[in-house]
């Protein structure tokens, strides 16, 4: 197939672009692919999960993770307890302010006001979490699913995807709630509630079970791509998978670790159709869910 | 200024996307700030430098330079003597292919095919090159800068923004023609030339001298940002700078330093607007073309 | 300072050259920092925590992990599980071979052999660890932290860092226990065990809370910095923290931020001593400890 | 082949440490592989070049350049033009000052200091240079190589690896000449001197076809790796090759391509023994020389 030159066009949308990447090379193409592959998902009817490690949600991108889910370009969620902190902060008013990434961090905890890169949160926002979080918690008894949490806690939100997740039944993972700001919170004011990801993972497993394709969509690496793949070593491999990372494999972690790598593992199918892009999803993430849309 | 998460409707186009990556974080709000800069520039009338380093005409991008050129967002092009190349080979019908980046090379190169990561191109394509630059180099006698050779190269060519550049007065900067096969072929075909830099550089300095601001848009680094940016040792600094790259800056090399760096240099002016895009360029490239025609 | 030229004669140590790269710039001279303020975080009787993630016991850093216990240069550790779980299999005699990334995965999941970029494993590894953790398991009755599992799983193995942990009292937490294949096994086989992990984080309140000066050694990023980290939300900040990381901070995730940042969430102190080295760990984290040894 | 974990003891050698990293894994491994790569062609008498990229020289590795030539593991040098200059800088007494990537860069440039990362030089350092490149460049007429200059320079200088190269009749070449202070200083001093690089192409061209075996170590791309692999494109191909980097493949540039690629141009000989380590020079290339000594 012959590389084709990029044509661009005064108002030329999203969708028209990514299509012509598929024809270029490196990342665009990789990106163009993804596109490509996502919706032959959608159009399968197969079983999506879309993981979310990295800070997406101070980023801005808690607008494209709902849309996501309200358009069902992904039926489950897995995501690292910071995003979930980050976006109870943000459904309960308490915003994430553009920063600078060349602040004198020692000024800023003097301010209080952490930093993320270039995005700051001031401390109060942690205080309004942590009263949201107490009542939240503080009603709950027995032992619980990190899923289960999410849904008690999407339930009291109004703007959020949370939310969104709640109303539609999508199940929405955490399996590093623990290691957030909700984690100790629900040690402090969670007394009466254990954290059981055997609960996550059985569910995972069941999900992983159901007739039909299953596909993955991975926005960057760490646990909730592990222990989403992992729950293929007891099931059949995903038919799809997508990887948006900023990491490379050549340095032995899993987060840069290729697709194929999956497949000596059997967590994707031998056949399966998969690609990785290398690009901050800041970018990479917004550009396929426009192409999604259409 | 708060994070304004980035909201996505059917249709939505590049640069609707766009203006709203100034108000999120990390590599989009880059980018959005990118295509700010670079439209203040236009707006302002700067006289603007494009560098390209990187394999961008064999990933697809020579249309974008093209039009880049046609509408007056850059107003000098300076260019590793492998885009020249690989330019060239388009122009004269030898067109890339889309190949993968797992391919046995030693299998390739029995067939006569060369990769660059995922792009094939035939030997056969290389051997037309080289008709093409024996009649070219055949002709020159003298002393030459590459912007010369590179006009009278342009000239001859229909289908290529070299030509679009040589009809608008554009120059193109080669400072490694002698690194590229038309490096070889001009030592081999032009007997009768040679080819002096100081003569670039004496252009580069007039350039930079010029009344008016002064703008860089740096695809990538390596020599065509070095030596761009060095000119300015002999004027002003520049007033903006835009750079793609996919380097860091805590290995030291320049390709992937901080344009801060630069004032430091006194190449930037100390107030100039400059930004960092952590982005292939196969990605950003097409984004920020599409956000200036509007 | 001036910078120093680096003399290395025959036969020089890894100390010699590592008390040159401090005179030196880029990652050497980090590295060279890296190795002073380890070496005073012992010499001040500092806590030290290590946290690794990333496929290092994989890739052959077991016995450097071991001597670093053994030694005092860590008095805590926080791993991943998949850390965990493959030195599970080393000590029981089932070893990772030197293999190839360019391998076709396909091929060799028909094989059996799983793969971790250039290193191999048998599928029959995990039978063993399997039957192992199936016994562990099976015992265990009641709520557990991590690393009182742990505390279980290194009593039962003779040639391993987990059994000098044990015999030296040094807390291990792993936790992503339940991402990893050891996870997996606790669930099926460990039905009366339930894994708490608000017991890891009292134990690291606990230590981060105890007298004289905190320091922490982070390999790679991921939950084991993060966790570590956190815990100083409740107490009063590290005093010398140390990192090798391949991953960059301009793309907002947590396993590249840069120590400073963590400062402006009072993970560290104001006036901690930090330092961030870019390299791979497998080069790094040897050297280091070769430095720690004199 | 068996994982062997790396086993450290109280002062330790590099050469001990290098050769276990053959049998551990990622760039630990290739690290290990490259020194035996390297003693390969040294043993087998081939005929090596040095080619350098980034900011080694202010790093600190001048001696390490100089000890290379002086013991015949590299018999040609092909560098960037700034690391030339910067090695004149400390020839003449003006030396690199260890400083601090977060400085503020207007503030540095008030002060007359240019910043590259983390080290400083001073605006007079320059002055010295022109003063020295004046005096040379003065005298030349005619048509030059770069090698041709170099040794003029280099006979000049006392106490440089400049100086030890023209000693042992090593030629150095350096590609971008034009693209430096000293190309500045040539255009503006050496009116009567014309730099051409085909002379430099023949020079290479004469080594890459000398009888025997020929490898090439390559410090960080750019322009030396390219222009001296090009060369191979009219003779046979390398041996073999190895290459220290930062960069990544998945972007498509030249600096991070596999080696592998460079089989596909016949740069390199098909059954050409070839690595590369993906890791910071000025923590490699001094283990390596030092590995290279015994």
């Amino acid at each position: 197939m012959k590389i084709e030159p990029i044509k661009v066009g005064k108002g030329i949308t999203v969708t028209e672009l990514i299509d012509q990447f598929c024809y270029s090379a490196f990342n665009a193409r990789r990106l163009g692919q993804a596109g490509k592959i996502w919706k032959e998902m959608v159009n399968e009817n197969a079983f999506i999960f879309l993981t979310i490690a990295g800070a997406m949600i101070p980023a801005g991108l808690r607008e494209v993770v709902r849309g996501i889910i309200e358009n069902g370009f992904a039926n489950s969620i897995v995501l690292t307890g910071a995003n979930l902190v980050h976006e109870v902060c943000e459904s309960l008013g308490f915003h994430h302010i553009s920063g600078s990434e060349l602040a004198d961090d020692v000024e800023l905890s003097k301010k209080g006001i952490s930093r993320i890169y270039d995005v700051y949160i001031e401390t109060s926002a942690f205080e309004g979490v942590e009263r949201f979080f107490m009542d939240v918690f503080g009603d709950l008894s027995g032992t619980y699913s990190s899923h289960e949490i999410i849904w008690e806690i999407g339930k009291k939100l109004e703007n959020s995807f949370l939310r969104t997740a709640f109303d539609k039944g999508v199940p929405v993972i955490c399996p590093t709630l623990h290691d957030s700001i909700a984690g100790l919170h629900l040690m402090l004011y969670g007394k009466n509630a254990i954290l059981n990801y055997s609960k996550d993972t059985k569910l995972l497993l069941d999900l992983c079970s159901k007739r039909g394709k299953k596909g993955i969509v991975i926005v960057g690496g760490g646990v909730p791509k592990n222990f989403t793949l992992q729950a293929m070593l007891l099931a059949d491999g995903f038919d799809y998978a997508l990887q948006i990372t900023t990491d490379s494999p050549q340095f032995g972690g899993l987060s840069g670790a290729t697709l194929e790598e999956a497949k000596s593992w059997c967590k994707l199918k031998s056949d399966a159709k998969a690609v990785t892009v290398y690009c901050d999803a800041t970018i990479a993430l917004p550009l396929l869910y426009a192409y999604m849309l259409e």
